[in-house]
């Protein structure tokens, strides 16, 4: 079995595609020879579409011989949060009540990730409509965290964050409502993007909250997610939240290091709130001093509504989550898992007031991390309170009173890359947040990928999987 | 006193001003004048500012002579419905919990007219907070109807659309998030236009439902809500929902006629409803005949969700409302009028869920109607189901069971305009909407500046005001 061809990263597959040391076939027959193999114990995968993989693969590798070349993904062996519709396969959402569901057409990224040769390896384990908490007795089996079994990979993005944590592909797709992308890109020691509200088209995406919803890529580096999201970035009509903005070169400003970038701290909520794990506080900071060494300057900024956006956010979450289900809650509710549902309920409780302060807070949290984000180029934040809990100890309540360092920024729509800065002292992965102003994307990356030249964090692999 | 110099326009006015056979201090004192005599029976004024007008009557008449010409609104008395915050100047909202409120800073829109050397003779009648339905036991005299004075004027926007029938300003500005400036217009028998949402900023206005509040000018013509528009259009940084989009010259397309205007008809809900008044039905009827008449085609558009977008826009008024008032409510809710107490206590029993749906509803009826308006340049409907209703006969329950011909344009955010056209049986004015694509103010006031070159009946004056 070959591990080091699963911790490859885009760009360097890419590089040894071009120079002929590697084909996308070799990679392709790797990674579904390590699935098959490891797979079993990570629940990753919901399915594995192996046949349909290696024609792609094939097709990739005569077309790259015949020069016809898609651009840095074309080869690349992917997999999809199973939320995204792909013609004629299964798009279960993680729940009983799409169990069934065969889509006619693929999501406008899917297509777009299709167009750029990319290889869809298959579809990944998630919590149940993206909205948790995940439990060992829940629908379909959940995914575990490839750097402990016995821990949570984090969501609702988990197979996303498993399978790239265990080098089961080289890149995924994941989707954020309140964190769903960077929590398990925290927990499992990669690399996840949450792009600005609207950047990235959301056509064909079974929702969770629409003003709330966005999705995004997750690799191994910085580097890699910009590749992605070229691919996936830009206006669709079919979305009607979609962004008409011009989309920008992420790699042509990818490299342009950290001298006079100014890096926000809010500290009272962000590192020194109480309920902060010290290991993720320290690697943080550590971080922050390694960005400063590297020539980024750092201002304390205010964001003293902070808390009351994470609450507004599960307001708004939980609003708009019921509305999307509540047909199918009264006349199919007993589809869904048990906790979802319950959770689900709880939305219908809601006021319309109660959702209309939460919108009116987050119109004020808008201006104030506007405010914040025109002293200085991005916010640097932990990505969660504390590593990765194990099952036995996983308590959603506690989840509930924990400030969240996510959700706040679903609330704003700002762009937010989560990358590896650490472990734990019982070995397992943190993650810290690079946030950045609205469309802005290529600043957040290019910080993240100074950072993982200056770090090898990013490129740590955990032990005994076989 | 002088009639004819209340029921100028604001173009004609502006002519006599620059060929000098009138001054702003004459039409200033004429309508001075009149105010005192007609409005104790009116009620169209809340607070007339005589000693500010008449300043402001001379400084105009000072510049104009001295060649400072600000252009078309330069010297033009207007009046503002009571919901526009005036620096120094008491501003109710027609509401006993602002009868103290003197606000700081003009409104955006207000500076602006000001600033196009506007002079602002005073402060209009309004329902309370834009939100009826009015009685005649209400905390604020209610203004009638010039064309009858047992006669509702219509609302919200009810003073502007009475002191404009009586010839007491020259123009003013209302407000709409249902048809409250539509609705008025169409029982007085004056143009009112509801611009394109965010195309005018709100900021400085007190706010019914910040989703569907628009503020737009109302005047004798189409020709002055192009003037009036081209004043007060724009961005503006402090309306969150303000539109960046460039404003056109309202003006230079004004006269471009009919030839090739397609006009869209939705019969089923709009001209064979049952509950449409025979008389509103055939002056509508009547101006399409002459509008193709004059060169324009007509065609039949489908707009099967137009009773779920009344609906809609109720329900997230109810919604908006209550949010924005909840807190006044629950610390000082005896100063509300007992009606409008009771209907925005409705507003707190809605669900998030209810608010939601007619969110969802919303997006549904945005691409019918954006579907019906790609194959027209224009919707034609009445203003509203029947005439002016008498005070004795006046029923807020049969109108809220009614067909609304204006909310569904709110819920779009799309411009219309009212224009008169005909009389009742019964001697009181009839009305028809121009409903355009969004941002496309110019169309809608091209066609009904051409309808008003066919006909006069925005020229006519209610008689035995005196």
């Amino acid at each position: 079995m070959s591990a080091d061809l699963g911790y490859l990263s885009i760009a360097e597959a890419a590089a040894r595609f071009r120079n002929r040391t590697l084909s996308p076939v070799e990679v392709v027959e790797a990674l579904l020879d390590r699935i098959d193999a490891l797979d079993g114990r990570l629940h990753a995968y919901l399915a594995v579409m192996a046949e349909s993989a290696m024609a792609e693969a094939r097709q990739s590798e005569q077309e790259l011989l015949a020069g016809q070349d898609r651009g840095p993904l074309h080869g690349i062996p992917i997999a999809l949060k199973d939320l995204y519709a792909t013609a004629g396969t299964l798009t279960t959402a993680g729940s009983p009540v799409l169990a069934d569901w065969v889509p006619e057409e693929d999501a406008t990224v899917v297509t777009l990730l299709r167009q750029a040769g990319a290889v869809n390896l298959g579809k990944l384990t998630m919590h149940e409509f993206a909205f948790g908490p995940p439990a060992l007795d829940d629908p379909y089996p959940p995914a575990r965290n490839p750097w402990n079994l016995d821990h949570v990979p984090g969501g609702s993005s988990s197979g996303s964050g498993a399978a790239l944590a265990a080098g089961l592909c080289l890149g995924s797709l994941g989707s954020d409502t309140g964190g769903s992308i960077r929590g398990p890109a925290s927990f499992c020691g990669i690399t996840g993007l949450k792009p600005t509200y609207g950047r990235v088209s959301r056509a064909g995406v079974v929702p969770l909250a629409w003003s709330l919803d966005h999705v995004g890529p997750m690799t191994r580096s910085a580097e890699d997610c910009a590749l992605m999201l070229q691919a996936i970035a830009g206006y669709d009509p079919k979305d009607p939240a979609s962004s008409p903005a011009p989309v920008p070169d992420y790699r042509a400003t990818l490299g342009q290091g950290l001298a006079g970038v100014r890096l926000g701290v809010c500290r009272p909520y962000f590192l020194d709130h109480e309920a902060l794990d010290p290991d993720v506080r320290q690697g943080v900071e550590q971080a922050i001093a390694e960005l400063r060494g590297a020539g980024a300057s750092v201002v304390e900024v205010g964001l003293p509504h902070a808390e009351q956006a994470r609450i507004a956010n599960t307001v708004i979450m939980l609003a708009e989550a019921y509305a999307y289900h509540e047909q199918t809650l009264q006349t199919r509710g007993h589809l869904f898992g048990k906790r979802l549902r319950l959770r689900l309920l709880e939305g219908g409780l809601l006021r319309a007031s109660d959702y209309l302060q939460a919108q009116r807070t987050r119109s004020l949290f808008q201006e104030e991390l506007g405010a914040a984000l025109r002293q200085v180029d991005v916010l640097i934040t932990p990505t969660s309170v504390r590593p990765a809990s194990s099952w036995a100890t996983f308590d959603p309540a506690a989840t509930a009173r924990d400030p969240s360092y996510t959700a706040p920024f679903n609330l704003t729509g700002v762009p937010v890359l989560s990358v590896p800065c650490g472990f734990s002292a019982a070995g397992l992965p943190l993650g810290m947040q690079i946030v950045g102003r609205s469309l802005d994307e290529a600043t957040v990356l290019r910080v993240g990928h100074a950072y993982q030249q200056l770090t090898d964090w990013h490129t740590r692999q955990p032990a005994g999987l076989g």
